[in-house]
């Protein structure tokens, strides 16, 4: 079968992960069309060859546009800083390639909106790497929201916590803190981590109709480890909201860098009539489930510890009890979008679902700035 | 030494838990002055006179006002519902005697008010039945936060989870019920749940400075128990708001009863520079603390077994290791009341400190109804 | 009602435990016969008329025999060492007084038949203070067992893990030390701890049919805190065995006071073809519940929080989700024991049931001693 | 530099773990000599190209005496049932192969010695699978052993529990079966878990002197999956065993595959006077520890959340707070081989320490078939 030629754009923690997944797939999920690993492409040329050098990519490029112009690439993968998102992708549809972009979409909801636009004309296939969707607990979590086993919901909760800012040594911009740097990042936690939250919500329990959010930057200034200057921090470090769902529930989201003991805490429960459910990040391989229709005396939590072979994707790794880790949710991913190109429909979270995240990140912020509820835009 | 002699109001729930305490404080916490349990008070003779067997009171009434106007009465406790709390509080101020008052202290901070204003005049000593304060554990947290261990704050976050009103057949109003109705409970799980993550966050991180608050009634219309009617639900099921603390942390705080799976989930975290601590009251006797300064490699959050001899309390109880429940945290707030009354300073909260959390609670129902940010008033 | 009187011989950490659960009884599990602190009774009178005021005895004796003689006692509560056990219990028998004893019952089993004969000539009602299996949780997994819920049985394991004796400065004999001492003690871990652990197993999983057992003292000489002499330390400081079950099941048993960073963690863990059940001393309010008959894929370990009205003994506490602690498994089991007065059928354990953990443990020690397999001997 | 190409004999749960790891190592584990999986040896040809397709294997064999006769391996795997890994091994080392080899390391201690002789003799590399020395959390215990944490050590305990032939449906003999198959497999879970809970306490906790065994076949009667007949069982189905360790320490170890409810669950505890460490496989990303040194009031069960940059092999991974799973293991285990072969030293375990956990497990079959304690053989 005729291969399928990726090019990779960006290097970093992102990059590998993509990288690994890339790798692995075909290991694991059996494929037809060969991947082919046939470009990265990056700022710093030589770091470019030292990845491609390590993954095995046969070719480097130091100009993305290049790499789109590229006949023998059919995919392109966007795993740059955000601001680069929505430029790269609109070339890359126009060029006709199938797309895949790391989250969140784009630096605000408008410019993802010129990026479904791009995407729709161009009809190619796209997606968002909400990697945590393909968790099998998490895409457990949703089979058993889907089979109707919570009623009618009531509740939703989710916060992501982190600590590794607390320091006012961290440096803002740089390759290894663009995070902190609005400039490139577009928000703080909000884009970065409550992008998760929100894309994760949206796909287990609808539309979120309206947000009430406060956001709060703890360090004011900090080194700039490109210029080298002390300059104002611009991204949000916490953001925390209210929300209704327009399903009627109520839910309360919470995001920060500034969680000292957790490094990636992201958590969600989801409460109904009939059951509740909770999962969170650190214990990634275990869903809490409480089933209201177990007999009163011997109702209780259970721990799902989820890997056995009729859990999501777990038939094709190891045998029951051996768990599995962050990694293979990018390798979930990749092997769900190439099923979705064998079947010929698109494999979520496409482009339209990433928007629909950056209309509620785009709330939040509009929120927190005027101090008023604000109703979630329509896409 | 001169007995107290115990007047109570209620037979209730919290009739039970303050007798149970009388009934126990002294056989741990040695005491110069013995407790009397002169007289039980309720408006049902008989229920009262079963009370009074079972717990061996030695009198009953079933008017507060004839027992407050006894002679041989030297402290009233007032386990009474909500809306009659300040009448009974305000003429027992009048009448010289000490008051205990369960939580939340009024309806509404006016009246929480008129009653700070009464026993301040009449200079009785006076406290509310915020029992978790005294839970090891959460004594524990207190003290190590006032040791300066958590550096500065930058996150609080509370939640009083319940499942028990999820059913329409519950109904509103009568005895076990009168929560629901909001002519005699003030507010729903505002004032009830909320007020108890109030009082603790009030005590470990001072003042709130403002608020915005979303509430919801699920369930529309109840039956009245009493009068077999089916009316308008007016209390909030469920109550959620965003805060700022005067200290400059954030925080998210959230009450309901119909998280389905929880009973009576109250829990709160808060994250400093130097480390976080963590408590639940489904595992009471544990307390959760992330020490940032302990050797990198080995930094784990710590579960803390709160049975030693050297924990708050415990050296009263049974040996390391052996836990208690529920009821010890009345036992020890009536030894510290006791301990006050001794060393003749007023052990907290006192009603000045039920004020404190009814002006929270007004601004967080006043900021659901207007939909905006409310500034906590000062007291 | 006729009253019943009440004379306890012993005031340390059991006296007090049993002290307060006599208090506590008719509080919360409605009496006809009221319960009357008759006598205490110690070698030390000032510390039993000290104890006597604290928990409202009537009178004091410094010699147990004169407390049996006494025509005002009822009944003869045993909470003094197990060195006196069997004669005091054999003299209360013969003044048919009612007795209950604590554990292990005696010094060794030939000791316990002696003293299993002396109740049943004299036909007084019985009873051995293995308290735990009153703790809800263990009488829910003994209802879940009985209900056959489980299958048939693989697998049961129990430990109890202690740490205060590892200071070699911790002395032996006295008031709080007298566990060390072997000519008061009998043994050391095996009668103090694992005599829990097999009561419990013998009435959740039946009888032991043979043992293979090691014993160990860790640390050799002791101060003896009566004498002041360095002397020989006869007891053992952890005891573990390997076990069958007369029902096929496989075991093993553990106990040891030098597991640091474990106070007093009993645990014990039940394997069947349908089911498995766990429990823990240092979360007493939780059972672990696996029900293989789940669905698959939503099969995981409850969580059981047992703290519902439907729960065992939890309907006279509080509301649920509240929970009770160590103290509250010595209230239901003189509850019981009262209940079975009423009903006319002995309370277990009875001391044929204490004498049938005494033979186990015999076998335990004669295992170590003979580096064999031991059957364990019939009653 | 020269690659290493490695001859993988064995295709199937072992030899996908071993081939992944293969796959990834240079990834993580930057490598100056390539790995080229050179061939698979396994007896169905069908299946073997397969897996060639699969893994990118460049050819296949079926005969592992041709594979060993290749000039072109410098490196074999031995990943094929138990009964063959001698006879292999020896033919390994005579043609001077590296050697790796799946655990247990023979049938018994007299073949498993044979092999120590012949690569001894040979001087080739060799390294023993007992993969779970390379779970980060367990590797972290060791270094905290070393330094010498936890003080003078006084008991170990280790299970490992499953519960997958429960059934008495489940075949003996055949490909995912011969685990059950004596013939092959030797064994049951003696050779099977208990092999790797031995390991990993020989390499924490130094030498077993000697042991109390007991093992149990609960199924007495299996179709064989190969003929097709009913035949005895001769496999032990559960195991377990009480243990001096050299150091003075006591120790219970346990294995069974009917245990309801756990899949993989090995776990271990080391209690030392200053400190215990407890590890589970089904969390295996976390390590619980507890420093008697720490302050009283705030001393707890450290819950290690292993992902940090400082923790063992977690810098090659992500970032801080996302989890790696099982097969993870196993791409340490060949990272280090690869590591001492460019240092010039053995990675541990070599087979002499394979050899030494056998004459472990020798000595528990000897003695619950002889009910006597048996002293561990000097290798």
């Amino acid at each position: 079968m005729k291969p399928i030629n990726i090019g990779l754009i960006g290097y970093g923690f992102m990059g590998r992960a993509h990288a690994n997944a890339y790798r692995k797939v075909g290991h694991f999920f059996p494929q037809d069309r060969p991947l082919v690993l046939k470009a990265v492409c990056g700022r710093d040329g030589a770091l470019a060859r030292a990845f491609a050098e390590t993954w095995g990519f046969e070719s480097t490029e130091t100009d993305w546009r290049k790499l789109i112009a590229r006949a023998d690439i059919d995919l392109i993968d966007i795993a740059a800083p955000n601001n680069v998102h929505a430029e790269i992708a609109i070339a890359a549809a126009q060029a006709g390639k199938m797309i895949l972009c790391e989250k969140p979409l784009a630096m605000n909801a408008a410019s993802a909106a010129a990026m479904v636009r791009a995407v729709t004309r161009a009809r190619v296939p796209n997606m968002v790497w909400y990697n945590y969707r393909r968790v099998p607990a998490v895409t457990l979590a949703k089979q058993l929201i889907d089979e109707g086993r919570l009623g009618k919901i009531f509740h939703y909760r989710a916060k992501f916590l982190q600590d590794w800012t607390i320091s006012a040594e961290v440096p803002q911009g740089g390759a290894g803190t663009w995070r902190l740097d609005a400039a490139v990042a577009g928000s703080g936690v909000t884009g970065d981590l409550l992008a998760h939250c929100i894309d994760t919500a949206l796909w287990l329990n609808g539309g979120i109709a309206e947000v009430s959010a406060m956001t709060e930057t703890f360090v004011k200034r900090r080194q700039h480890a490109g210029t080298g200057k002390l300059q104002a921090v611009a991204i949000d470090d916490a953001s925390a909201f209210l929300a209704r769902f327009r399903n009627g529930s109520l839910a309360t989201f919470e995001a920060t860098r500034y969680a000292r003991g957790h490094k990636a805490l992201y958590t969600f429960e989801i409460n109904g009539a009939d059951g509740s459910l909770a999962w969170d990040l650190h214990d990634l391989h275990r869903l809490q489930w409480f089933d209201h229709r177990d007999t009163g005396a011997v109702r209780g939590w259970r721990s799902i510890h989820v890997t056995d072979r009729d859990h999501p994707y777990m038939k094709q790794w190891w045998v029951p009890g051996l768990q599995i880790g962050y990694e293979h949710s990018f390798v979930h991913q990749i092997a769900d979008f190439l099923q979705g190109l064998r079947d010929g429909r698109a494999a979520a979270p496409t482009f339209r679902d990433g928007l629909a995240t950056d209309l509620v990140t785009d709330a939040v912020l509009r929120s927190a700035r005027t101090r008023r509820w604000q109703k979630v835009r329509a896409r």
